[in-house]
């Protein structure tokens, strides 16, 4: 092989450099014309030059689905949900077709396969089903035969034939269950960033790629906005121990390995810093402190699928009857549903007053070197205390800290963090 | 069942009156909005208010399929049959996702099924696939759950999962195979004109709409012009006695019932008049009167793929070597192609000259009745000649008499045999 062959290759862990199964997943915007289409080819031949067997996953050309779904919201404005993935599963199926196309092209024996064609079986849990097993017999004949196979991300069947879609994210999640079926040696996410940053570059710009993150790393920024990739694809990895790559499919920077924990991984304390501008809060004041009040509260807001994430149970008033104040944060789009809810129970549990707030975010350190470093909340409250940033509310895990204040504070917050834990 | 319920019951046979299996297929004009989808879904829930079993057979939305075929050929020139498959087939699987959300609004139980889940089973030669053979169980099972089943037109699987589509005017031959699997009432053909027609309305303005004609009848009117339905899906519903209406999807009238010839068929001598303007004719002058000569050149045709049609003799010139001239009609688009094979067997042949018109037209008189009754060559002769057209071939079936005549002349003799014929 010669070394003008190496462009690509030289950039992906030497553990795979020959002969290695590379599932390699590329989203809507990568496939979002015929052009990027055809460079999408391009990259995948060069892999495959270099003798890498090559498993596609691709997703709908954007504006595709949307597309789709604006034709079904024409026609009914709760479409049934089944045959919204008998829609939508169109979407993925084209772009697959259109990537055989483009690799026939360049040379390369390709060949298209539907979610149900490669074997993905789900349950019948229309536009969010699960994967129940992936029998991948056919992709691997096809694999053997020298193809090339392209697979339709976001979808699956059911044991029974249904068509089922995996909700939003869902190609992700095909991509790092086939490369777990097919135990692939590298799982590559093309996406239209370079990976995964220290933080938001937008906000700190010399925020720094990562070569390496781990599983709880990841999912720890995913859930608190920074959006690479939805949790459940993360989780997915983790339990099938999938190592992935997060990279970008503009050019050919190496990206973000993401992985297990290793030991090494524990030397750096703050592995990101996280801003969530999208939640909201709200404050119950005057709750009757009795047991099975705040039960009753959670219990009804869960009922009403309001996704609470921060609850903090203030210091009790000094008022004739006991009473406490409870605040907590939602999703910004879920705060209208939560004050509903609370109003519904004002007078049964005998709160006094809802206040609620927009004007907050939420800025979070993650790593895992947390475990084994003490210090690590002083130090940041420190360093808001030093920009005169106010604390409103904290919560905390093993390998995250998490504060919530003024949103008008909030890059400023982020800033002199992320310079004082990352540089 | 209240009398004003019958407004469209009352329109089609008695026979299927109540509670029959009635297979419909809309073609890409009558789908070719969610206003139009929506249309169709109306008709349906009307059919299904009285009684009746609906499984309904859509194509894609009119210009879907096209803007695919774009993509694709963006791409490359000549893309892969199996993907091209692959790519279409979303066609119409969108329609149906559609048309049961339509359906659904009006409080229409209604499940959408691709061909491969509706059971058909083709062979594997993609882009013009067979039927095999069609195992249409689960359709059963919905109907008798009492949902309209709506399947995916122009398309199959083939027994290795493969997905195929059944080349032009596929979404019919799903249909009448569909309702000989189901053994169906009815199978009703909507699409953008009323029925099938003694000849074309915009030439002779009293053309009448046909009430009946047989299977032998539409086919002959369909190799002639007549582009209603492809042959092939008249040939299929022939012979498996499939009864089909073809009738518009934009008003109530009733249609055309195309089915088996019967006795009282015969009393018609003139069923329609066709009128095909896109042949052209091929004349070969001083072609050696020997055997194996017309077989050498229509071998060379057919193996260009190059359709003839009419296939004329005509007498030995009075030369010193015994030569005759042959001429033969082709499509239109074939005649540069017809040219060329010619040309390469000028010297092997030993032929004289090429002679080639493109303005030339062909008119048909098609009956059933022509079996029986005698004369109808010499009237159709007489009637040309009163008109002063001049008659330059001549070929006859069992049913149908054709002539090629001056292009110009063409809408003249279609008028003329018309009002000689059927008034």
């Amino acid at each position: 092989m010669l070394p003008t062959r190496l462009s690509l290759a030289d950039k992906i862990p030497d553990a795979v450099f020959c002969m290695a199964l590379i599932v390699q997943k590329y989203g809507g915007t990568s496939v979002g014309n015929t052009d990027r289409i055809k460079n999408v080819a391009k990259r995948v031949a060069e892999y495959r030059s270099r003798g890498d067997q090559v498993v596609v996953v691709v997703s709908a050309m954007s504006g595709v689905t949307d597309g789709l779904i604006k034709l079904a919201k024409d026609i009914a404005p709760l479409p049934s949900e089944r045959e919204m993935d008998m829609l939508l599963a169109t979407g993925e199926q084209q772009t697959i077709a259109l990537t055989a196309i483009a690799l026939h092209t360049l040379g390369v024996p390709a060949i298209s396969m539907t979610g149900a064609q490669a074997g993905i079986v789900t349950d019948g849990v229309h536009t969010k089903a699960k994967i129940h097993n992936i029998s991948p017999r056919q992709v691997h004949d096809y694999l053997s035969e020298g193809k090339v196979v392209i697979v339709a991300g976001f979808q699956g069947e059911t044991p029974e034939g249904q068509i089922t879609t995996l909700g939003r994210g869902g190609s992700d999640l095909t991509a790092i269950a086939l490369a777990a079926a097919l135990k692939a040696d590298l799982c590559q996410i093309y996406t239209d960033v370079d990976g995964v940053y220290t933080t938001d570059p937008r906000i700190v710009p010399n925020a720094k790629k990562l070569q390496e993150i781990s599983y709880d790393e990841m999912l720890e920024l995913a859930s608190l906005g920074a959006k690479v990739m939805q949790s459940r694809s993360v989780e997915f990895a983790k339990k099938f121990g999938v190592v992935f790559e997060v990279r970008s499919s503009l050019n050919d920077n190496p990206g973000t390995i993401v992985k297990e924990e290793t030991k090494s991984m524990e030397g750096v304390v703050v592995r990101g810093v996280a801003f969530d501008k999208n939640q909201a809060k709200v404050t119950i004041v005057g709750v009757p402190d009795k047991p099975g009040v705040a039960a009753k509260i959670f219990k009804a807001l869960g009922d009403a699928t309001v996704n609470v994430d921060m609850i903090i149970q203030n210091i009790s008033h000094g008022t004739s009857s006991p009473a406490t104040d409870i605040s907590f944060t939602v999703d910004k789009p879920d705060l209208l549903k939560a004050q509903n809810v609370i109003d519904g129970l004002k007078s049964e549990v005998g709160i006094k007053q809802i206040i609620t707030s927009e004007k907050i975010g939420k800025v979070s350190i993650v790593g895992v070197g947390m475990k084994s470093h003490t210090g690590v909340a002083g130090k940041l409250f420190e360093t808001l205390a030093n920009e005169g940033i106010n604390i409103d509310m904290i919560s905390t895990s093993e390998i995250k800290i998490s504060v919530v204040i003024d949103l008008a504070m909030g890059e400023q917050a982020v800033k002199a963090v992320h310079a004082a834990f990352i540089g």
